[in-house]
């Protein structure tokens, strides 16, 4: 059995509106997760706007979420900065606070290649001794994961598993492929909005972003699964590509990313998870027109009355 | 007059072979700088590998630079991070070590828009009082600085001028003659190849790498268009344009970025500056074949006997 | 009902080794196709080699297909080429000659917006009364058909279909979402390996290139996604994903365009469909040790003795 | 000597409100390059819309231009289609018409190679004896012709000149160091914003779209470069940048293509050269208010009273 499975969120950080993480809001962000019967909980995600936390702030954001998990679920930190001796520290770091295991990107800004990527996985693998999720996110980083990179790093166990965020579903499938006969490895999709079919194909888990509003609709998708129930797993996921409409509504006036997470932060605020829909700067939050918006949305799938 | 003009080498930031600041080497890179009689030093830069470093590392290097410069020249520093609230702290860093100005990119990682980009700029400005130069790098963050948010930030002040290394100079000229009527503002070139020709439509400076393998080159084509001798610059330039075939040597083997900055530090082990051609993880070094071909370089321009 | 639902391929223009269309060998590779079980004929595609013919030869290949076809099944027809009237002047040939539909890219070589790309297809619409089918495929036009584009092209009955060669699943189901509505539209994907996902995601067919060496494969998969056997429809599709393997053998020797069809071709040859593997000028055809690899696949999922 | 030097811009080809040809405009036009000092004629090249002519609109247009022409300067044109075999044919058609030289870019629509873009280059050189002037566009082919292909092109005789739009003038620079020791080889800019510059470092003439608007102004450029009168040249450049703004306009509503080519038109319109400004389908033209700001720039450097 891979070691992990199921329906495993990037966390959203709540912010306060001087930019402070809140953490009441985070509390009541990760219980609604737990709540919602997820199956791991991923903080410092991309989700988790973990690129615009100062190394302090991301250690406190770990151990607030250890100490509320108090072991109930696995916890994946995301170990992200552009190189590597910056991302074995941060590494260190999350297993000195009680993380399952660490995710991982290619190395960014820097211009890299396929060969100096796969070096740069196996030197933290040398450096710390923790599962190592590889994060494929081109959006991000500008470079993918290649099929035989990924498939490298798994052969030789440098990788416990991938995270695929590239959209390029048919290159996860032939890596699931190529490591079919090794029981341990696992591929989770991080799509919001093909994850029936992800699963279907034999991914081992997801990580939704979409999950922080909406927790049991990702659980009911993955239960579904779990009983071979497709249509009713597609009746749910086309539910959440309802829902998942609300990334697009502040796009021109806001960057992709603001929009994105902004909505998110914006529907967690309307449904009384978090205080305030504050991003991290430079980035803009959603003004009042967009979050009524967001709001019509969450009426039109049952969230809000 | 513009703050700064001239010539002003992102400097090289030479490692043992365990990774830690070569400091003697570094000595060495800037006296052979200052005495090439460049007009000012750029340190944690692209070149410098700055985002290799951890922030410790950091503040040494500018502390270092500080000291062996020791007033003789104007000194920039990189602070280069992914989002706003880290690069202010950079900023203010490189501030208290005695920077003359700080040099900053857009954010990168996440998804990004032009109007976040200029609030990026006005944040930091807002933040720490320090003249700011906009780096245009988009082979780094993936963004170009598009001509009206350069404009934009310009005008207002929140930047004093800008290194253009997206290899775009015709929008480069545009920026120069939107911003003619204000003798403050400055434009550099990044490009190691295209200097004569920066410099004959205007540009203020130029940035080059190469200089840390050949600094007399590039003051000498500076001077050359500083007395009209175009001819004289032009015959420099093509000088240069063979030297810098260097960064090509070891590509498809290494990543781009091993392949460059690599390059200038092997000729520079050569020439005697630096003692190892060590690169950051997980960057390659270059191997002993790819050196002699660079030594063959080095010859063929007249810098090695 | 959609005009058309099911399997059908894109159909392989076999070449002499002077590069004149093997008629011979075009009758089997289309026999085969019908033998095979698929429900239409999609000639002159991008695995058709469509855009290395001129005019004259481009009616020549419909009227032979349309003959051997003899009714038999629905045939689409891409009328690709770079500009609007070009493509109204392919439609109207196309049409003339007997098609049941045509395909269309947007515009390319010119750089368009999705506001003229609209236009277009509207022109074409409105100056031939025949089916038209949007055929999205950015890896060749270096343009999205965005899903606004795509529907608003489809709410106004200007396209019958979309056929989705972008590798943009999610964006093909929020479209097939959008139309749920219209029982007439359809949309298929051009995908050979992500089949099962897409027909279990809603799409109403499947334009597979591979499909040319094996169609009882995707007609299999096909029927048992028809029963609600998913199961089977896994196991079928990662048994087609074993011979797509045979796309990347040339690739570095050759280009992207000619190691795909180039090894279509190869396979054809060896299971005798067709006479030679050449491929149209300038791209190169697999050679023998190429061709050893491809036996190698063929023979790993029994299609080769 | 290069067999060509000097400004030979791309002819405009002026459109009825209909979409044919309008020949009177065209003679106007020719005759307008022919009076303001041009070199050279570039007929059906991007900014002629040679993409959206068909091969019988095509031939007429050479046609009509030889005939104005008249053998006073020589005449360019541009045989511009996606594959080999096609180009081929209109380079044939080309040749019989009396064109001096084809421009020719790499393939289009299929994904292609360096290698298979060089065997292009060699299967039309081999197929019509004629001058083959390498066309390196990638915003319309969505491919660089790199150093080494456009090199060994050169060296073998294949090409006779290259002509940039690609916008990386480094790597011209570079292309023309490599042949400096080839005084038949030629390299010309296809920028309109870079030609003093280009011209500096050793290009031996420029195709400037905007010629059309102001051939006085580019022939007043290159006749101070040729004088060595670099501040007279920098000076008018500036003065081009000026009437540039125009090719962005209408974006947005348009797109980048008829933005550009659909200023030029619309400029041209007000000078009296051309009766519409109509844009081939499915371009825009541009409108009304548009046309408004255009006058606005062309008073403003004096182009009209």
């Amino acid at each position: 059995m891979p070691l992990f499975t199921g329906v495993v969120p990037p966390v959203v950080t709540p912010l306060n509106k001087d930019f402070s993480v809140d953490y009441p809001s985070f509390t009541r962000t990760l219980e609604n997760l737990i709540d919602g019967g997820v199956h791991g909980l991923f903080v410092l995600g991309s989700t988790s706007e973990v690129i615009f936390h100062e190394d302090a702030a991301r250690r406190a954001i770990i151990d607030h979420a250890v100490k509320v998990n108090n072991g109930r679920l696995p916890i994946f930190v995301g170990t992200i900065d552009p190189t590597t001796e910056r991302v074995i520290n941060h590494t260190k770091t999350a297993k000195a606070a009680g993380a399952d295991a660490v995710v991982v990107t290619a190395p960014f800004y820097t211009r890299t290649s396929q060969p100096e990527i796969v070096d740069h996985f196996r030197y933290i693998k040398d450096a710390v001794d923790i599962p190592i999720i590889a994060y494929d996110i081109p959006v991000c980083v500008h470079v993918k994961l290649e099929r035989k990179t990924t498939v490298t790093l798994a052969k030789e166990g440098a990788i416990a598993g991938v995270k695929d965020s590239s959209g390029d579903d048919g290159n996860l499938r032939y890596v699931l492929q190529d490591m079919a006969g090794d029981p341990n490895f696992f591929g989770m999709t991080g799509s919001e909005i093909m994850v029936d079919t992800a699963l279907a194909m034999g991914s081992h888990g997801v990580v939704p972003g979409l999950a922080n509003v909406d927790p049991h609709g990702y659980v009911k998708l993955w239960n579904c699964v779990q009983k071979g129930d497709f249509a009713g797993a597609k009746a749910e996921q086309e539910r959440l590509l309802r829902l998942f409409e609300m990334v697009w509504i502040s796009l021109g006036r806001t960057s992709a990313g603001s929009a994105g997470v902004g909505a998110f932060k914006t529907a967690m605020r309307s449904l009384g998870i978090i205080k305030t829909n504050t991003m991290a700067l430079p980035q803009r939050s959603l003004n009042d027109e967009e979050a009524a918006k967001i709001d019509a949305i969450l009426r039109s799938v049952g969230l809000l009355g």
